[in-house]
């Protein structure tokens, strides 16, 4: 009897152990992906030291980078590269953004939670403009510099993204704070929206904008979703009428067949497709559409679309 | 004795309670790397995405990239960068990529493993050519995407690497999935090789080609491995003379000392030396040696290496 | 009690499961952040050949980046980053630096232990200046590279970053060796350090350098610590005049405010202000202070100081 009780005392000890290990090692709460955005590039030391900071706070979380080659103060840019990855994170993943030419300024600082429960962190700028119109906003909250600011860094004004929002994001993520910790509820309401036109029917034709511009390869991409382009009635091999303009005058004007994806033209072909965001884009096989006509993205260009007579 | 039971009984739970959160944390199974490589950048939300599906996958993955600056649509350079890397990450590891301007076509995806075990997930269109030839071929498999595909993805036809390789990659390196469960067993000689000429001896002399620029430094790697180059008794210091065609014209000839590093010769001097894939390569001491005499990579390509008289 | 002691036999074993699944999974013991730099670039292999390396020592690694785009051989460079970032890492952290003209000569392979507790892996070249100065040196040793080189790769002269920094860096923040294993401990003094001025108060101005620029926005980043220039009891919005001197020759005289942040002058506006690193610096609202002024870095350039009239 004596003896399993000495088993039994020595078991517990380990299994103690093993408790405190298990928690030690985070198995005891979940951590969510934490993912760093911003217009820093990766040439100097800033990404490395958002990282270090968010690796100080835990060093077992997963830290990932969105992009940090957002054009310089590109706000736009930065809401429509969230809007374009965020989906295929997963719900509760925190995203540092930081696009943030008003740093130092009155300009907020907050957390938006979607009504799919992920988690933006950044300046209420319009960051986050695109993914609050399509997944909704559950919360927002103000972050409370006084207890989500890098320990020793007051006198620092200008890197909110390392002493601000990557040790707020990090605490989040890693579970050491929760939402409502991070500070005051704001108005949803409130937060700043960047304004733009939405994709339209008129007479037949579609109106819609170019939000960006698939960079790397030219091809241009629309805000123009597949569903209403469905409205046209357009099957696939169709030839699709694209007329590009920019502040109202015509850039390009495209007749091009409509297919499910670039390989269907030979090299060098036009073609209209609809992109891995299930928006209607233009590419050329192997070729930059934007390069051969002149398109750029933003607020200016309009897109105009209609079945080729 | 009721005590006993009853400590042992909330033990016993205890325990219980570990093993699951084991299991949970992936204690009860081995993950392997996951590796990322393809030609799309950095700039945009592309990477991003194949990041968030592997970790929508498994939280707790490993994910790595190799490089995403492989120049586009240019299969033999990233053929060449799994080649140079693979060896380097251990048994087990999951290589997504994708360099693939057929997407959309009939080109098989597919997953070969390799005789020494790793794994390589991509289009069939010639990317694993070297890695078959210097690795082996144990098995390949047709991703069957009716199972292998990012669940909600089926409208989107431009980015398998998103919707397919990395979230196959992803169930493999996770053990979510066994290899058989990729999909249907192919003929390991079906798969797409790209055609090379190898390195080889011919009058005294060896011939062989210039695969890729060591890009940085401008070096000039070439496919002669050091025991080809051995057989011409070369020592230290020894001066070798070399010629580069392209097409068969004469671009340059050099004599240089062969050296085992750059520190060795004065800077701005030339240097043949083995690489650090053990083949023979050209370089200029903190210089460029393929800017100073204008040289390239790729098939047209031809370097020929003799003992200088 | 047979029943209970076959119970308990059964929860031994499976304690000892336990104990077995947490040491292979590293609860054991803790690994430290493991932090590359390198001249590398990211466009060819060489990185991911490093990440590889380091997870194959220990597959549970936590390995990250701090820059891949340091100039070639810019050992100063390379030494600004790691002062700009080694303080935002945790105690432990591993940083393995390669910025390494002189691979394959003498130059000596070196681990340095800072007082603060982290640990810098490279060549001894310069690259731990700023760090040294700093963070105070605790304690140098020479790698061994008879035990602390990648098995397989003694052929290998070329890619130290690989072949022994790596796979030290990885040994050492897995816990695999502790830091006496690296090899023997060299003199503390003995280590190579780059030369440079320090900033001090000249005839009631602060006379310094300019180490480095805050490349992506043209910011200028000077060496005067803010409590250097405390001295000056410039205040908020005070005007400044600041004199950028290239080998002595006058480049550029600027008169601007003193700002905590850039959102405190228009767009375009220039400001003096403390940058993230509490030193002074000179910038651009939304602008480039560096292309506009013609100002770079380095040991030629000097900058000075002084409250304007």
């Amino acid at each position: 009897m004596k003896s399993i009780r000495k088993m039994f005392t020595s078991l517990r000890g380990k299994a103690a152990v093993l408790v405190v290990a298990a928690s030690a090692a985070g198995l005891a709460h979940a951590r969510s992906p934490l993912v760093l955005m911003s217009d820093f590039g990766l040439a100097d030391g800033a990404v490395a030291a958002m990282h270090g900071v968010a690796l100080g706070v835990d060093p077992q979380l997963s830290v990932s980078d969105l992009t940090h080659e957002i054009p310089d103060f590109d706000i736009w840019a930065g809401a429509y590269r969230l809007y374009q990855t965020a989906d295929y994170w997963p719900q509760g993943t925190v995203f540092v953004s930081v696009v943030d030419p008003g740093v130092g300024t009155q300009r907020k600082s907050i957390v938006l939670k979607t009504a799919n429960g992920r988690f933006f962190v950044g300046p209420d700028n319009g960051l986050f403009t695109l993914i609050a119109e399509r997944d909704g906003v559950a919360e927002v909250r103000e972050i409370d510099e006084r207890v989500n600011r890098l320990p020793g860094s007051a006198e620092s004004y200008t890197f909110h993204g390392r002493d601000v929002y990557a040790y707020t994001g990090a605490r989040l993520s890693s579970g050491q704070i929760g939402f409502e910790q991070v500070g005051p509820r704001l108005d949803n309401a409130s937060i700043t929206l960047l304004r733009h036109p939405a994709a339209r029917i008129e007479d037949g034709r579609i109106k819609g904008g170019i939000p960006v511009l698939d960079v790397k390869y030219g091809n241009v991409w629309t805000d123009i979703p597949k569903p209403l382009f469905e409205k046209l009635a357009i099957r696939p091999h169709d030839r699709v009428t694209v007329r590009l303009r920019k502040a109202g005058s015509l850039v390009a004007e495209v007749t091009a067949p409509f297919e499910s994806s670039f390989g269907q033209v030979p090299k060098g072909g036009e073609l209209v497709y609809v992109n891995s965001l299930l928006n209607v884009a233009l590419a050329v096989n192997q070729g930059n559409f934007a390069k051969v006509h002149g398109i750029e993205s933003g607020p200016d260009w309009e897109v105009e679309i209609a079945k080729a007579p």
